[in-house]
């Protein structure tokens, strides 16, 4: 499958571009708002996997042209960017085309991080109320560390959480998270449940920060 | 130490009761609205404990006379009776009891189990705004299945998270919790977090719908 991480340039874009590339077959293109940005950050990228003997290639391209050949589209943006970019691609998404979110709302005070639930209930569903009706939505990849996923050399042994409403995407997405070594896809339900999902994002950088050795904690469900 | 049991006749309090008992030397005492059903029901559990070779006594007793000799008192109701048994206990708590409140407000739709946050923000604050300033109050085993809590063959190997504002009374709770074999304690940070743990309540009950497999399933933190 051909994969376009719109935000591939960073965070938990980064890191899925480098496993997705490593671990798999799957076709990798980075998204930016500038395609130069992109074409950059594909070449480094391309360059670390080298370093590795992992001979993929990685592609650039601005958002639009990276998701409109794309099988599947992460929207690895930050939450107050997902309508927009959705918005930008809209055009080259079609009921073929998968869209996955992981993003999420977050606020900070003195005591930690904290869930912001955005008015649609979470950040998935504002995903899913920009994109075209046929085009299937799927939230995934949400409590990731990043610097952890990005770190190839870093075991990773934790869980992701799927919630979408379409089952088919949602299989089609568990087996792409499933590919990564050291993922394992759990189905958390439908849409509606995105925001349970969403909130263990702040919990988990709470837990890194009062807990010594948990920089980077993933979560397991056993 | 002396643990009181507030609404240990059932669900998370019997867990906490027969495990404290069975794996610990500390006192446990089940509390109930009604004494009598708080005694029928420690006499349940030394049973059990006695089918086990352990020969623990479990005491029973009124929510009032269970707080009054306790050092750590444990609110094991639904969330919506958490204020009404802080301030039916209230004449019993001082500044050497510490509060230990496990409970959540969820509510329920097709989808699954949502986090329902109380005014307060969570329902650790609430007991916390009915407790006695000098009080401590901790939030602590929301994340724990109250089935494989209770089942003393269940391998538990299973994380509870902690908040609060009183570093000693959270080290005191973390001790308890660290008593219970195959639970470890982490800390969540001050009270102000304690949303974020007690959403992981309705994902982990959403988590185990939608898994095979995955009945009474906890979580950990890697």
């Amino acid at each position: 499958m051909r994969i376009a991480l719109l935000g591939g340039t960073g965070d938990i874009g980064q890191g899925l571009a480098l496993r997705w590339a490593h671990d798999t077959n799957h076709e990798v293109v980075i998204g930016s708002r500038e395609a130069q940005r992109a074409r950059t950050k594909a070449e480094e990228y391309e360059t670390e996997l080298a370093s590795r003997d992992a001979d993929a290639a990685v592609e650039g391209a601005a958002n639009p042209e990276a998701a409109a050949g794309a099988d599947v589209v992460v929207l690895a943006v930050p939450p107050y960017h997902v309508s927009d970019t959705v918005e930008a691609v809209a055009d080259g998404l079609d009921e073929e085309t998968l869209l996955v979110s992981p993003a999420v709302g977050m606020q900070s005070d003195e005591a930690g991080l904290h869930y912001h639930r955005p008015g649609a209930g979470s950040v998935t569903a504002v995903a899913a109320d920009a994109a075209p009706p046929e085009t299937p939505v799927v939230g995934a990849f949400h409590n990731l560390a990043a610097d952890r996923l990005a770190n190839l050399d870093a075991d990773l042994s934790v869980d992701t959480l799927l919630v979408g409403d379409d089952e088919d995407a949602k299989d089609t997405v568990a087996s792409l998270a499933a590919g990564i070594e050291g993922i394992r896809p759990l189905d958390a339900g439908p849409l509606a449940n995105a925001a349970e999902v969403e909130s263990v994002t702040p919990l988990l950088i709470n837990v890194a920060r009062y807990n010594e050795g948990m920089h980077d904690v993933g979560v397991r469900f056993e």
